[in-house]
Parts: C-alpha cells; structure tokens; sequence
C-alpha cells in the first residue's frame, strides 16, 4: 500500500510517497506560496500516486482537537495567506484520503523516536531553537496534543542576572522565546548567532535560558530523552554548557543515572535525522 | 475475575478488593506505620481473598521506571522508615500476584478521567495543594511517567510583587511548592490556611501563584481539563480568582472556547470523586 506524507513548512513543503515499512520512494519540494498557488501543485502531484493515506506534518498554530469544527486549520500564524485555512480538510477533500496531521515539532519527535536519536526509550521532547522556540512530546506510541498543542516557547523563564534586554515576544516581551530565538539573540547582541561564534557570553546567557526552560520541562513532562534542534542549536558549543547549568540547577532533585555528569550527554542530545526527519515523521503518521 | 487495589498515603493505607467493572467490594483502612508493621497486615488482609493482580497508587517520589533495577523502590521520602523500602517487589513477592504501580496523583488523575470530572476529555492534570503540591497527568489512556515521575510542584514561578516571603522548600527555596502548598502559607501569614479565610490578601496571593504555574502547564501539557485538589484548595474562593488570573496571564494566546470567560469555570475545575478517587484509581490501574 502506497503512503502520502507532506511536511508542512513556513517556506517550503515537502511531497512524498512511501511504503508501510517506513521507505520514501518519490519525492518533491515546493516553495509554499499562497493557498490557491500551493493546494494545486500539492493535488497535481499526489493525483495518479495511488496513496491510500496521507500524512501531514504542518507548521503552526493549527487546531488539532479531533472535537474541534476547526480540526486541521490553521490559526494566526505570521504567514497571513494561510490564517484560518482549512488545510486539513482541503487535502482530504481534494484528494478523497483519510489525513493524519500532526505538528511540525511533534512529528520531529515521533520520527527521532522511530527512526532517530531515541530509539530506545518510550519518551521524547523534541525543541527546536530558531526563529521561535517551539516543542513536541513524544510518549508512548502518541504525540502530546490536547486543549490545544504546546507552546513550550512561551513558559516564563527567570532572568539572566546580566540581562537587561526586554524580550522580542509580541504577547509575553521576555518568556522563553522572546529571551532565546534567534532574533532575541541577533537583536540583544546586534549581530546574528553565526556571527557570534567567539563572544564566550553569548552562549553562557543561551545556555542559562535554555537550561532553566529543561529544569521546567523535566519537571513537567519528565521525558527520557530531551532532543535540541534548530538553527541556533547548531552552534555545537552550547551543548555542553546547557548540561553543565542543567545539572546545577536540578542540583540532584531529580534522581537518575542520566542526570548525572557520566551520562548527561546522551541524556540531552542534538537530533538524529536530519534532512528526512519531517517528511519520514509525517509517513509515520499514516504507517499501520 | 477478583482483583486487589491498594491507596498507600503518608498517613493511611487503603487496601480494598475490587472486580472488573470497578466496584470495590470490600475495604480496610490501616495507619502508615513502619514497613515491619504495616506490610504483614497488608499480607494478611489478601491473603485469602483470591486476588488475581494488584494496583497500587503509592506516595513517592518512587522509581516507576520499569527499566530500573530499582522499579517500584521508595526514594528519599519524608517517611523515614520507608525510604529505599521496594514497596512493589515485596507485595508481588508476598502475595504471588503481579503488581502495577502509579504514583497517587497519576492514580487520582486517571480515577477523574475514568469516573470523575474529566470523563468527556482525553486529557486530564490532577493537582493537589496540601503539605507539597504534586501533580499527575492522564492522556489518552495512560499516565506520564518517563525518566522519573513529574515534579510539578518544584517549577519556579515569578514572584507576587507584594511576597518578601523566602519560601519553604528545602531544595529550591521559592519554586512553586515552597511558595504555595499549605506550609508556606502557614510560616507567611502566621496561621494556617483555614484560619486566614477572611484575609482576601492571602488568596490573592495564592491564586496569583497557582495561576502562574497552571500557564505553565497550560504551555507545556496542553490538558483539555485541570483539576484541583487538596486541603488548601477547601478555600473554594481560590477558583474564581485562580479563573480570572488565567485568563489575565493567558491574554487570548491560547485560542480554546474553554479559555474563555464564558467556560473557564469548566476548565479549571474542583475533583469530582471525593473519598474513594484514590482507591477506585488503584483498582482502575489492574482492570482489562
Ligand atoms: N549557525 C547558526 N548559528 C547561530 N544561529 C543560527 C545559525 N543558523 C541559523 N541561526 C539562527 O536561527 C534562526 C533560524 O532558525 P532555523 O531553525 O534555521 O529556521 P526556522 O526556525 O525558521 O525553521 C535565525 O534566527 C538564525 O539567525
Ligand atoms: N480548609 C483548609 N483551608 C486552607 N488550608 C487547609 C485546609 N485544610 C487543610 N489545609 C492545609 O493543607 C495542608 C494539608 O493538605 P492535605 O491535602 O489535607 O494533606 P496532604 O497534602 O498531607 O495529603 C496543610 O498545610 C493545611 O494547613
Ligand atoms: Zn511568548
Ligand atoms: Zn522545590
């Protein structure tokens, strides 16, 4: 049986068919443009693929109560083309398959524990560090969805004792994201992260931010595996410092062979996939 | 098909003997004493009984990592005499049945999802406000349990403007717990909550912080109900002021009818089971 999967993004989609063990055998990309530009593409590619099911792994915020009138739209997101858009139902509609969505993050999570970096442990927390922070919780066979999706960018954070930036957020000025993202970073320092790879502080106030935002996570979600992505994550020096601050922080609250300085670094790890991770996750959704 | 339940508190064990559609057929109170004594009236009140598994719902922290060596093993509880006690190997041992175990308020958490005032949802947080705040997560089915079981209790929160309070947790100082549970209002206000009804400022104060912590969680876990419960939560004044403190904080960033002033008051919600939640959820934990 032939799968469909889309991944979903802020600036390209990617379309692909594959097969119950998990394989992509075709593959497209496509800017994504407008609704009315980017659904006929979408429709004229999957037409004669003979899938059974599709997939889709989107970006956010999108209604993903199963309850909802509004399953499967999107909702304010900073594409304006696509708010209120009811991708979900336009897919299954113009394609006549059954459509699992799930968001971007937590469709990362789900494939970094099939496929990626937490293949042996029954829990996951996937954090992307871009232009937002945005998370998704993989926990047994399911992805944390509820009232709404998560939105672990936006938990308050205490303050870097040396920080006196005000934040970038538009709804909460200083929470996480508005501390950490990439633009918080670029408009504090006055320079983009690559170009601050040798300023030893910005990266010691990163990690600080980043570690308390685990403390609150692992206290929340007590996950077995954290996974850090995104653009800003790829500044690979972070890593050990988040673990340093992290272990000083829960300062042995929490009591488990990985939270400790021998095992840490398998305990919070970068991701496992790279390239495929989206698209792989979002197949995954629609494999029996 | 007979099965065993057992609710193990800090003050009180509640052993009971339940069938397959939850109905507890018989029950026996005993005090918690040290495990010498307490264990052998467990065995004797099962042991012709004819149970064919047992739930256990138990205090903690206690490891229900089933990868641990440790599974089922008390850590550092207050309850000396019990610390490092391997609660579940000894009653499988004893009494030849297999046992699954929870904490208490995940077991509370999935009896309100099952039986109490979340069972129209997929999703429930329990959270109880007494000598420690402690909280238990049911979705779809399951409990969150992972690396180790949560700790909501110990998020840090941003402090009320008006609290010079230092807090009473003996790891943190002024996470949640040592600023909200019961003891922390006792040491800041001079009385015990019940005898402070009257002062407004102190439930303000009180909402204020519980409000804080559940935007966190609301972030975090996304629950379609949270429920609240405990002896501090008695101050039923504290559920309209902890409503409208959310909604405040929230400022619409979460888009949910329930997040509304219109249905809040359905969201954040009192337990709807009373005496036999932990019990019944014990029972729950062994039924097919
Ligand atoms: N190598 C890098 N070092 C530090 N920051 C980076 C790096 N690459 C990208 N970023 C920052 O990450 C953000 C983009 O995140 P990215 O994950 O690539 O995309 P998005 O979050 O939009 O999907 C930008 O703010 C950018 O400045
Ligand atoms: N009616 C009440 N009003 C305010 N606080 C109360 C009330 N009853 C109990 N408390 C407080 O709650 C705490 C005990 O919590 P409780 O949930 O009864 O037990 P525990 O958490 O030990 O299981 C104490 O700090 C007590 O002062
Ligand atoms: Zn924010
Ligand atoms: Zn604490």
């Amino acid at each position: 049986m032939l799968l469909g999967a889309i991944e979903a993004g802020g600036t390209k989609f990617v379309l692909a068919v594959g097969n119950q063990e998990g394989d992509i055998l075709d593959k497209l990309t496509i800017p994504t443009e407008r609704p009315d530009q980017t659904i006929p593409k979408i429709v004229a590619y999957f037409k004669d693929k003979g899938i059974k099911k599709l997939g889709l792994g989107a970006f956010g915020p999108i209604d993903l109560n199963q309850k909802s009138p509004t399953y499967g739209q999107l909702q304010k997101t900073p594409k304006t083309a696509w708010v209120d858009y009811p991708l979900g139902a336009v897919l299954q509609e113009k394609l006549s398959v059954p459509v699992v969505i799930d968001t971007d993050v937590n469709v990362a999570a789900m494939s970094e524990a099939k496929f990626g970096n937490a293949t042996d442990v029954d829990s996951c927390l996937y954090i992307t560090v871009g232009t937002g922070i945005g998370g998704g919780f993989y926990y047994r066979g399911q992805t944390l969805n509820g009232l709404s999706h998560p939105e672990i960018g936006h938990i308050k954070v205490p303050r870097h004792p040396d920080d006196r930036y005000q934040g970038t957020c538009p709804s909460h000025g200083d929470c996480l994201e508005g501390l950490a993202a990439g633009p918080a970073i670029e408009k504090r320092w006055g320079r983009k992260g690559d170009q601050l790879v040798d300023v030893a502080e910005v990266w010691e106030m990163e990690a600080f931010y980043l570690a308390q935002a685990l403390m609150t996570f692992i206290y929340v979600l007590s996950p077995e595996r954290i996974i850090l992505g995104g653009g800003v994550m790829k500044q690979k020096q972070l890593f050990p410092l988040i673990r340093k601050y992290v272990l000083e922080m829960l300062n042995g609250y929490v009591s488990s062979p990985y939270l400790t300085a021998d095992q840490i670094d398998q305990y919070i790890v970068a991701p496992g996939l790279t390239d495929e991770a989206g698209i792989k996750g979002a197949l995954y959704l629609v494999m029996d």
